[in-house]
């Protein structure tokens, strides 16, 4: 049987220890490398968005807010900085139902379009389906694509707020940390000091409105070390493909530093002449926006594992 | 029997005329509604770049640089400024072989690598792949996935050149201007002034070295005019998806620029409220970065039509 | 005494000839160099803004609305691609009133205040000083400081609109190009092609509600060649200070290729090795926002002449 | 008899404590509001760079580098969570040299220059005067103007290195954080924990090498609360200009940001309205760039108080 690690109860929820990726707060559990664990998480409104409690009534009512808590630190046996931590990601168990919140003052068309207003939408998820409810009444079904939204480890003295991702990984929302796929993840502190949270249902390539069809939900991970392997970036890995996740402002950036990450990756991997990588990533790199609305942007860079037989 | 536009020869190429979109240059040729032709097209480099002869070569033989010439000005009856051109894509025949070219002080890893080397690289295009031999000498092949790298009509006043992409269209090095596809372009002058150029027989998200499979090209298009039909900015239809084609900088401002769009065309063509095209996008939108190395840079933002029945 | 160009009369305007800078349009005039002219300017709004008729009302109104004007091109006698051309400037002669207006989609706090208002306020120019009405009732006087927005020569092959600044000059809106200093730019065209206007009584960095004390005025003008000598950018010069004006986006890039053309100019003229004139400007340099409303945004890099005494 | 917080010796430096402000800390001293105290401070460096000793030798060397260390936290006696921390600057006093590096990597014309070059330089300072030797020989004075790097308080829950800047103050490099100027910082946890270090003996607007005359110093403050009186971003005030100070990347939101602080200070304490505020900016704000070399860039944004009689 699988052992799980329980999220805190709402009424323990801190700022400090909950809502930031950091060293300075104590393990709430320890795992091996090779081990399996069910993880439980928090949606990224902390809970407090259900039927009947939007977003703006929540804030309304005085409800304390938790941003986007995570569940961690979790300490990684073994793991010491210049490893990487490797989580693969096993399953991910989605609720019911989702919620969609445009915040104003928060979002990638924030000033762009006229009369931003508030407004929350509950989507039911069942049969693989997000069911969407437009405002004309119509049902629009999205097949579901869910992945960890929020994950990382702590950075080397930083304690950085979930709201933002970087070089430690954090509220990357990219849609390819997702069940099937290995997360790679550069390790700055002993025992990497692992956090997770904010599971996305479904959600579109740049989380334009700030907010996905954002879930609780219970997470399969197994963990595993490379030892003495350094890597700048968080990096995915699938059956079909090698992705670097890098983020930064302005958008440009990121996706400067992605593909950077993964020109390095083929010269140390696949043993390709820098400008050689360079040159083949412009003809087949693929490349997706993955948010534009935390602090830093994230882009996802991309290259088929079949074109990358060894050149040396 | 089609017609057929023929590019200009190289010796008359000249920069005003055939390196800039705008309305100070006299039409080469005029067209009509429902009418298809065949334009043959220049390829980025202007000719020069050919086996025995790479783009360092060519400019320390002192050659002249036609940069990125155009086919055009083509005017299109009836065509006037408020009305929207339509572009379908119907055929892209392909020479033998392309070039990839790395010019120092160009491509969006400038300053990020160390040491960038001008090189130039020929690939062989045949059966539908693009074989790409990597500096191990090993051939990598690649699916050819044809488009029209530059394209576009005249700006209302300005005269831009041909590097730069923008609301007339222009260096878009949009993957999504292929056969099968229809590009939607606003009318700023009367008869459109269309010119085109610039074909990649591949290319990967970004355009990252600045170049890729650089191309002549013969080009099958059938042109139509939405009479009174006002948009700001180019559009893309294929079977499957609606796509807004925007160009900025920084990259953020095309991705909003182009979300934007898409939930203005929502709004228009669909009938649904702008908050909840907005925050329906947030949850089903794809992205695209088309390039991130000429003057703007260009997002495409999509949306498949299987979620946009009509809302009101 | 000093001849006269005279600005074009209102009916006689027109988008493609007086709102671009370019090629494309047969000169006005033409001058000699070390010839001194006055040249009469239209303000940025082509003069429809008038006590009894703000920006909005013009609008409303249906009247045709000019966008910057400029007056020009004028031929340089002798001017060729390569030279750079020398533009002292004499005098501006202001008129008694000038307009300012916040005109909502155009700003730099576009979607960055709630509630733009569109708004009209005339302020009177009188002794020395500009005469602003706070909302309040009360008289606020700042000191004239009165300089040309707008002035630039013609691009290559491009015809830019007279709203967006560049390599060319244009709409700089650059507060140092003022009486007393020397404005050099890099002539592209035979006859450079001259043109300006958009001057400003007055005008705070970043001009941020997108524009200044706006009038039509009479400047002074001595025109000189520096036959052979290649700059990159618009450069001025005072008395007491060298100073490098560049136009890009993000405004970063502005500030990059501004204090680059500085350290060029410290090892041309002053001899400087160009890291140690890297390592000076950052403890001794000034930069100044111009702009951050127009197409590519501006920044001036400054150094006193004090320091630069010739190194080698 | 002032009293004298010691900064920590060199071998008690430790990453966590000294090069972040954050709430993880415990406080190294308290003080009263109204209090006078003098405090040292370690150079950006930590020291390590001296006579006989560049950065880039300190690094060859394997010296552990204690990155801007910071002088705290130090406890302010009743400051609560939505007051304001006033800072005023009564002295700083300057040691006899001061170095200045170019480490590649870092600085804003990375990548924008060729063959950038590690160096370090040390000046000595001297009669009011900063003695620069250019690489000619020449010795280039250059006025002391001494202010304080990094300063600021500890944000709400996140601890944030000591390189970069934000709301809590930090490595703003603001050179308007002088003797005779009052700093005002957003107090986000009980005690403020303020901290600082990083003084320059005089720098560029920019500081483009990415440093300035870097020295350790003493500087004397006083502290002072405003109870209840809730700011966004530091603030800064001299005898004849209000200020304020923000970080952000792109650098114009940085100046957005600041000019948006100004509107709300207007509007808040001298009765303008927010509309008539915004265009009167237009006309006579000043902006500095104060640095476009840490995470987030710094623009300083200033209004004159001549200009500041109560409006309504």
């Amino acid at each position: 049987m699988v052992r799980r690690i329980e999220r805190k109860p709402w009424e323990d929820l801190d700022p400090m220890r909950d809502s930031t990726l950091g060293p300075y707060t104590p393990p709430i559990a320890t795992v091996r490398p090779g081990e399996v664990v069910e993880i439980e998480t928090w949606d990224a409104f902390g809970g407090v968005v259900v039927p009947g409690q939007t977003y703006a009534e929540a804030v309304a009512r005085g409800i304390k807010l938790h941003v986007n808590p995570v569940t961690g630190p979790i300490e990684v046996e073994g793991a010491e900085p210049g490893d990487t931590l490797v989580v693969e990601i096993l399953d991910i168990e989605l609720p019911e139902r989702g919620a969609t919140a445009i915040i104003p003052g928060f979002g990638a068309l924030e000033g762009w379009l006229r009369q931003l207003e508030p407004r929350t939408k509950f989507s039911r998820i069942s049969g693989g389906k997000v069911v969407y409810v437009a405002d004309g009444g119509e049902a629009v079904e999205i097949d579901v694509a869910p992945f960890i939204g929020t994950i990382g480890v702590s950075p080397e003295s930083e304690a950085i707020t979930t709201i933002s991702p970087g070089p430690h990984g954090g509220n990357m929302d990219c849609p390819d940390v997702r069940p099937g796929n290995r997360l790679m993840l550069p390790v700055s502190r002993p025992g990497a000091l692992f956090g997770l949270g904010d599971v996305h249902a479904v959600q579109g390539d740049g989380e334009i409105c700030g907010t996905a069809v954002e879930v609780p939900a219970v997470v399969t991970l197994r963990f595993d070390i490379l030892k003495g392997r350094r890597i700048g970036w968080p990096r995915v890995e699938s059956e079909e493909e090698i992705m670097t996740v890098c983020s930064a402002r302005p958008l440009e950036d990121a996706a400067r530093l992605a593909y950077r990450e993964l020109v390095d990756w083929m010269a140390a991997d696949y043993g390709w002449n820098r400008m050689d990588a360079y040159m083949f990533l412009s003809l087949a790199a693929r490349a997706r926006i993955a948010q534009i609305v935390d602090p830093l942007y994230t882009v996802v860079a991309k290259l088929p594992k079949r074109y990358l037989e060894r050149q040396a």
